[in-house]
């Protein structure tokens, strides 16, 4: 059996679903199709997403919602009208947006999650209802019956396996099922949504607690890329690849997938399947526990930017015990996590999004550095940093990949300011200046890649 | 004016005291020098520090001390009947220990400071007296009426620079000064002995008091080398280095000088020369503030072994703030210290000198980083680790020095385990299988040195 997950994208419009449709219809073992909802039609366009954030705020504002509540049944109504369904499903939608419109309370962020489900939840329902349309017999699946557990607030928002059991009773159900994406309930009956990459997860999820043979999750593109088809032109498709390598990709800035949706998957080993909604054909890139990588050590090199480097300078540091903690210690007072800390004989330099930066905590930051630890020296250095990643199965173990890397980017005349290996076993990180950035994904990429088409 | 410091080998023999008469008459400006105990005279031979820890443990055995106190004795009295003195000295330095056996008290550390420190005091005192056997005039002088200074216990010995003030008026003592390295007094009268590098850091700490135009370190070796002579074939000399490329060549493993001995000089930029006692006229290598490094990038090549690694890993390590801290702070715990910290998104590396570890803490830091931090894996990896140190100002701007670096050592067929670049200026870490350190080493040399003969 297959979980099929289908984005934003995919759900878009009466034709990406009928597109979704012939998906399901082509292979009998697509029984649990998770949803997103409906999701931009063209660049300007708005996601329906968003139409509810703006919904929310207008009734967070105590002003008339009429307009924005329109806006979102307009986007339902118009796709149930091009699929043929009648205006009950578009009458179910405005009932379902008013009674959650009806649950605002002082809890900003409670009402917030819950207009924001709306619409995975209402289009699971328009889909389904859809599928039955066709003479497929189709239910929608509420996350809270089914069993979708999550833990209670304000812990970052995870799914609960034991509410795997429950779930896993969809094998069994009539059909097909059509589960929403993005949300869950905590066992108080709280509606909390995913932060980030939520309907993967709930696809990721559902696959699991059914333990599926495959999870299929259907997106805008043949497969992943070797690299970032906008900076390296025509990149070599991954054929299949590791749950690690997909992961460390995936954290490096990769935007196909979110790293932590894979885990659930990965914990009950379901292969996951990344494929095109809008060719199907395409055979996509399988993500697996294993594979050989004796003839391609590196499967991809992700780029990433913005970070800064903290720089420490004390004498005679490295005798002092406790000081690189003490240094941690106070980022983690400011909430400011780190990504890399290398580490001379006197110094020590912190690598840290500058996301989590402000003119404030630099501040804050170097005072504290310098009173509690009295360092001779304490500045942020580069703060355009960009960290290019070679991910790999293979790198641990092929002698003279490092040569290979830092031989190429030698080529570009660009400089290598950082450089961390040594611990993950499947990537290697290279810290360059931000306006080297591509020219050197584009000759790593000639290196490692030039001659292969796909990577399998 | 220069201040010149002669190590144990240099002043073991009346022949070597002699030689350092001679460096001394054939330069006017060597004004102050300083010296270290008799060390060996062959390779067999017991140095005098040691045969003084004997004689103390002895003593706090409270066995019988005459043979023990003869066998320190009796060095001194040859050396100085081979000079011609007369048998007034080794009255003076046998009545000089047998005052220091009489302050033996419960303080066993307190009382080995003060034996051990007889070496180096009493023979100041022999070679004050052999420069005015031979007509220069010269006078011993007592660290503790001449103001070196040092913190109280427990604290590690380090130099109070308020000593300097009282240190500067020995410019103005007639004659040459001779001053005995390795110890200093507290304010209170204590005496206490230097961990490391003793005698060079007093030598250091007497020229930075004094604002030498020089501070002259004799030893047994022509100058330093850019790899270690006992793996590299005739390996470079290296004619001029800044502080901090010996200060980092020295942390990783050479020998030559205590990397904590140059700060009082370098405080205060007085320029250090190494040089040979055996061979003056060699130039020696001289230790800059800077130096101009676009002919030689790289200016010497260091290695250390003897270390491990911990491996930590965690699903999501990287989303839990605090994590590398509280990690460290188990270390510290167990009063480790550490030198790397290599890190991936869900594991982190810390490598460890083996002097640190012990069976039993290896196991309850195990346990601990299991139940308090909840890692998912956690062992020892690497035990037998080799650290091979690129060192080099010129290192951070030259383009393609990594890749250089990384080819070479890829052409031993050796594998990198770890590399740490980006906080230090001056060096480029590379950690390696032990078993592979030579043969890297050598390679490292031919690629960077092959052509060189000496390194100004």
């Amino acid at each position: 059996m297959k979980v099929c997950k289908f984005g934003g994208t995919s759900v878009a419009t009466a034709e990406q679903i009928k597109k979704v449709v012939d998906i399901v219809k082509s292979d009998d073992s697509r029984k649990i199709i998770v949803v997103s909802a409906p999701g931009k039609r063209f660049a300007e366009d708005e996601k329906v997403t968003d139409l509810l954030i703006t919904l929310a705020n207008v009734a967070l504002n105590n002003k008339n919602v009429e307009a924005a509540l329109e806006n979102v049944v307009t986007r339902y109504r118009l796709i149930g009208e091009e699929l043929g369904l009648d205006s009950t499903i578009a009458q179910v939608i405005e009932d379902d947006l008013r009674n959650r419109l009806a649950t605002k309370s002082n809890d900003e962020s409670l009402f917030m999650d819950t207009m924001k489900a709306a619409g995975e939840d209402n289009n699971a329902k328009l889909i389904a209802a859809y599928f039955n349309h066709v003479g497929i017999l189709a239910q929608y699946a509420c996350p809270k019956k089914a069993g979708l557990l999550v833990n209670e607030r304000p812990e970052r928002v995870q799914a609960l396996p034991e509410g795997y059991a429950q779930l896993e009773n969809l094998k069994n159900a009539e059909g097909i099922v059509v589960f929403p994406g993005f949300f869950g309930y905590t066992k108080s009956g709280t509606l909390r949504t995913f932060n980030r990459g939520g309907s993967d997860i709930t696809g990721s999820i559902v696959a699991a607690a059914v333990r599926a043979d495959l999870y299929e999750n259907f997106t805008d593109v043949d497969s992943v890329f070797a690299a970032n088809p906008k900076v390296v032109e025509n990149p070599a498709a991954i054929g299949k690849m590791t749950y690690r390598e997909m992961r460390e990709l995936s954290y490096a800035g990769f935007s196909v997938f979110h790293d932590e949706a894979l885990m659930p998957a990965f914990l009950r080993s379901v292969p996951v399947c990344i494929k095109n909604t809008n060719n199907p054909e395409a055979p996509g890139t399988m993500i697996v526990s294993e594979r050989d990588y004796s003839a391609q050590p590196v499967i991809g090199i992700a780029t990433d930017n913005g970070f800064s480097t903290l720089f420490v300078e004390k004498y005679l540091m490295n005798q002092e015990i406790g000081f690189g903690r003490r240094l941690l210690q106070i980022l983690e007072d400011e909430g400011i996590s780190f990504e890399h800390t290398p580490s001379g004989i006197d110094n020590m330099s912190v690598i840290i999004r500058n996301e989590y930066l402000t003119e404030d905590n630099r501040l804050k930051i170097i005072k504290r550095i310098e009173e509690e630890l009295h360092a001779d020296d304490v500045h942020f250095r580069e703060t355009d940093y960009s960290m290019i990643v070679l991910v790999g199965e293979g790198m641990r173990h092929a002698t003279g990949l490092t040569a290979r890397a830092a031989t190429a980017i030698a080529r570009t005349g660009s400089n290598i300011e950082m450089i961390n290996q040594g611990s993950s076993e499947v990537s290697l990180v290279f810290g360059v200046d931000k306006k080297d950035e591509d020219k050197i994904l584009r000759e790593l990429y000639t290196e490692f890649f030039q001659k292969v088409k796909v990577l399998a």
